[in-house]
């Protein structure tokens, strides 16, 4: 996706069902999009595993859009064009989830975002660590951390792995 | 899922579709399923991202499930009877797929097995890391390594989580 627009809730919704082909699967709609945060929602219905509860899979697959949603957002917002694509992640699961679940990514410290700029203006790439937290009903059931890979203009930014 | 009978191929590949509602979705085969390892496949289409190659999270969903499923093949040849869960994951993005995936997880050292067992007889609960290499094509997309929890009998393990 290049982001020469910021993304509102309504384009960046438009986008994951037009672009991220398993979204429309998964149920995933955007509840918020802002440089400051983005949320995503998904039903527990389809999204469910032999126990009953959420699939990991899917948890994951929500808190991995969020993230790459916000760095998205986050360029956008200063008008830097880019490729977003996850380099790593790690996660914790905490709890069953027997609810909606919601994928919350919020801005990282601004020294973060400072050094993002600075990255990405001074070398055309960077990379950005962004701290999602899953939620089904009133339970927390996964925390997650990404690092996303971020490159100005068209390029895949995963053929230029790993980004240090 | 309780494992009282060795999940082969076709008996996984059944259990997948009716239990693990993202499956069909995500368009899970199993090529292959035994203690030794298991290896799961899907198409590119339909887990494509916006950059046309495969979307993180379906590589996270079947790397996850193929894990899970071996620890399952694991504890059901040795006729215990569990209950597995995703505890933590630890990813690893390397290139872009962009042909058909084929994620397959290799059964960990004898050491680790034999810990599990110990842990599993003794305690009735216990932990083990597998690790998940997901290919597309000829390339190596991703590598995933899982902590899985396994509890003997019926409950859930995320309930219990994390065990140490």
């Amino acid at each position: 996706m290049a982001n020469s627009h910021l993304p509102d809730r309504d384009r960046l919704q438009a986008l994951l069902l037009a672009y991220i082909e398993p979204a429309r699967a998964l149920g995933l709609a955007v509840e918020a999009a802002s440089p400051a945060g983005v949320i995503l929602t998904a039903p527990i219905a389809g999204n469910r595993n032999d126990k009953g509860t959420a699939f990991a899979g899917s948890l994951l697959s929500a808190a991995a859009l969020a993230g790459w949603a916000l760095v998205s957002c986050i360029c956008a917002a200063e008008s830097i064009d880019v490729e977003v694509a996850l380099q790593a992640s790690d996660a914790r699961f905490l709890a069953p989830g027997r609810a909606n679940l919601r994928a919350v990514a919020r801005a990282p410290e601004e020294a973060a975002l400072v050094k993002l700029k600075r990255m990405l203006t001074r070398g055309g790439r960077g990379r950005v660590e962004i701290t999602v937290a899953v939620t089904s009903g009133d339970a927390e059931v996964m925390t997650f951390t990404g690092t996303y890979a971020v490159i100005v203009g068209g390029a895949d930014p995963r053929r230029l792995l790993p980004i240090e």
